[in-house]
């Protein structure tokens, strides 16, 4: 177990953390975890120029297209606390200038490189925001939120990736959006299998005729894949197969009280499910075969996440390929399976966030025998996470000395 | 005075309970007592197998109608924490279906019955929500909010009302309303004699030709009616007559500034009130000779209650005087008495919430004469209550061992 | 370094206060300064026997017009904390009545002198609320914020005013309007000089031919007039011309981009700032060489602060010179400069507030060599204040016994 200094977090109870010993990160870690990569959007996004100011783990942020190359830069002026975002200024491409005292910084290093109402002042070159390493893959764009000293390089994006996802042979379609829940709610409902009961009323079964079941009965300690090597992604993998025996009919008292429609082949409708370092879900085969849904629950705040719902298709490669997945991806599986079907899950987070919301929930939940899986998740969270993301102040912007050249 | 456990209780500033010996335990009853039955709505309002989410001392229950009888559970579920009324599921009509992951309750004794997701868990069978007894009576219901030992009985009813209050000779016609106030600035505005002022303009005075004074003039240290008898209802009454002269005309600096119309017989207007455990006033010959105007001060949270107004008219048992005595409520009584003129108290509720909120309004105000009634009424109730109202976190469940069978 | 006793002060994080040894009382001063004068309104907007509620440094307060002469009490019942102002009630010209309970108090001296309800009781007499002295001059109101012990006299009007403001010939005409940010960011905005960066695309700049720069580099450290003599009034004057060159072409690495029109005449522009105890701003020869505008920024509560917009011209004494200084000010100044110019600097504060408003932006800001001024007028308002406004509770009354007759 990792430890991490609790000085100065303010953002989780500490006497629910001190009866928490097994997962304890996990639990500190409202704000997500800091050293790892997050999604921040899709490339297409942001266009060349335009700076756009993004939440992320609590930080104010600003991302801006230069070149075709994406930098990110605190979203906050070390001199008086304002945001550059509230009026954004550019004087010119490599810079953003602040509003209200004319401190300008560079985009690429978040150097202090001028000040436009005091060309003489002694702070210009000595000082710099806080910049995060940015890649772009697979259409979206990716932000290190973490340290880097001088020399050091962050981590391979794809370490807080699925292991597949940057294969050159799947592309990419998806879609984000802001979610008001904690995001740990998001990521334990979508590992969760039991909350397959939700979805009993979707649409997405009778129009997709795709049979679900009700349940997952435990017949046995579940058996898990749990991806823990060095110089890998971490992640848990359920099976499902071996582990559950689905459930078609619920019986209250031992009369049968509630079934779904039992698919026609043994186990059709099961798929594999993992979750990945940072917060990753990944359900195989779904919503159809040779697609894997791939969800990112990114942290803004304690209280939000911005839920990206990704589907990756093998094999398409060919501009033909690409366009055909665009129209089924647009006219079919955003509606039906992103949409219809995942706003039951969006709605179920919403409503478990009063009980967590002060982190007494971790304490008094009741979990049982399918939740073991969660538990897994949880333990290798907080034994391989890279850190914890603190809570920084509303509006406050880490001072760093600028990079030597 | 009865010691309670004040370990775990965050609702008041314990700095104001120092101070406060005399009624120490009222001031800690932000959210009610414990162990005592307070009212939740009228019978008429619940439908047979409708079951529908209540708030009362802070938590949050589910009451439902099952076969005629009224039950009433915790509405959360113990697994992870969400309410059963964020979207009711029964699949049996003695049970409710967490719509989760399926965990089913009784309505009756709380117990998890079943689980639909996976009928294999241990933990059915082993966990229970707490229940809370339900009677019904008068065509309201009440809920004992309290804990219940296997095998006891919580307190009779009765004890918990005006003594006379559930004669058979007595009809009792109501409504219901949430006022955003702390129940106990509803409860003081009642007993409280003087501010009778408030009611000067009030339009039932000229409508229905009912004098009353501006206020009471206290001549001696007042004499109440302490009911604190073992095994009776306990209560302060103030008999008014002896107590006080009532005020018509009013001067400031010896000059007069304002009079209200003077009743032709003397005290015509002046009635006995009462307070009694755990909130209740009662406002003998009100609004009429043989009516007693009932109301029930309800906590629903530290900052508001419900407030239910009920007309209990004497010798009224025969269909035909039962139907003359609704016509008569809903064309007078409701509109000019408990709407009209008690709007006024409503009103000054909520001006008093701010000076208290916090606590320290307990200790700021300056109380005059005729309070020494509320003085008795704090007094007793600190002395005679059967427990503090602790603050459930918000969504929290107590979870209790199932009862033997 | 007057030391104030920080007993009982919830309003200021103390960790902050800790750390800024060098002007702590000006950090603490959240609800301003006590002890001293602030303008609370413009005396013809307070008719004759028309009580206000008025809110200076987090108290609620009622000011009313008798005779001519304005009073000003605290707006709150000693009997059980309503305010007055929920529904004012006035039986004599010069007491105001409680609308619950009939308590009555003296405007002139807060006595409780009768009680309407109850007229036998001891209260009467022996109870006061606080008064505060009140003052006008030059068409507005001022309010003593403070404690003036029996026999005492507060200190001068005149000390808590720029030197010139009570002149003779000079007249005043001015608007207020309530801003949501803290008042110092109102204060040093206004007196920082480098914020002229915020008004380069005002259309004051155009339509008044009134050209200003980008900025004010410093050469040198910067001289300032500190006024801090006894018996006069306390402030910190910036003469501008000798600190700074004018800054009209801005440039980023060395490149030119963005400039401003230069004015004919050299420095034509500028003139002298200074900032006076307890928080008014003076810029002279703005909007126009013999009009001074003068800035009063009066603490509602934490979050907020009356802006005071006042113009003092000089040489307006005979009434057809006030009728044409009426109607310049109207048609003009008004709009172009109060409300045009002086609309960016409400939205700079604002945009402000977020990182000031939990104390940390006090330590966390990272001041330049312009910003010399402010430290001097942090430094002097720690020193020479006369006490620091402490948070009253919601509502909280203080009692006071009446003065002896």
């Amino acid at each position: 177990m990792i430890n991490f200094d609790n000085e100065n977090d303010t953002v989780v109870d500490q006497e629910v953390v001190k009866k928490l010993k097994g997962w304890g990160n996990y639990i500190q870690a409202k704000l997500g975890f800091r050293n790892h990569w997050y999604p921040v959007g899709f490339s297409e996004d942001l266009e060349e120029n335009k700076p756009k100011p993004i939440q992320l783990g609590g930080e104010k942020l600003l991302i801006n297209r230069i070149d075709g190359e994406v930098f990110c830069i605190a979203d906050t002026c070390l001199h008086r606390g304002v945001s550059f975002s509230e009026k954004i200024e550019c004087y010119s491409k490599d810079t953003v200038t602040c509003w209200y005292h004319g401190w300008t910084y560079n985009f690429n290093d978040g150097k202090l490189c001028d000040i436009l109402t005091d060309p003489n002042s002694q702070m210009i070159g000595t000082r710099a925001l806080q910049t995060y390493p940015v890649e772009e893959a697979k259409g979206m764009m990716f932000v290190f939120l973490g340290d880097v000293a001088e020399g050091d390089e962050p981590p391979a994006l794809g370490l807080d990736l699925p292991p597949w996802f940057l294969d050159e042979d799947r592309y990419v379609m998806g879609i984000g959006r802001e979610i008001e829940s904690n995001w740990r709610l998001g990521a334990e409902n979508g590992f969760d299998t039991t909350h397959i009961f939700i979805h009993k009323d979707s649409s997405y079964l009778t129009a997709r005729d795709a049979p679900i079941p009700l349940g997952f009965a435990t017949e046995q300690k579940l058996e898990l894949g749990i991806h823990d090597k060095d110089g890998a992604p971490k992640g848990v993998v359920d099976p499902l197969m071996g582990n559950y025996r689905p459930v078609f009919d619920a019986n209250i008292k031992g009369e049968s009280v509630l079934s779904s429609v039992r698919p026609e082949g043994e186990h059709s409708t099961i798929y594999q499910v993992s979750l990945w370092m940072p917060g990753i879900l990944t359900v195989e085969n779904h919503p159809e075969p040779d697609i894997t849904q791939v969800e990112f629950y990114v942290p803004i705040d304690e209280k939000r996440h911005m839920y990206f719902q990704i589907l990756s298709k093998k094999g398409v490669t060919e501009p033909e390929q690409i366009h055909r997945y665009k129209e089924e991806f647009t006219s079919l599986h955003e509606p039906l399976a992103l949409r219809g079907f995942n706003d039951d899950d969006i709605w179920a987070r919403k409503a478990s966030q009063a009980f967590y919301d002060d982190d007494y929930g971790w304490l008094e939940e009741q979990l049982f025998e399918p939740d073991h899986n969660l538990i897994a998740w949880r333990k290798l969270a907080s034994e391989h996470c890279r850190g914890i993301q603190r809570a920084p102040r509303t509006g406050a912007a880490r001072v760093v000395a600028p990079k030597k050249e």
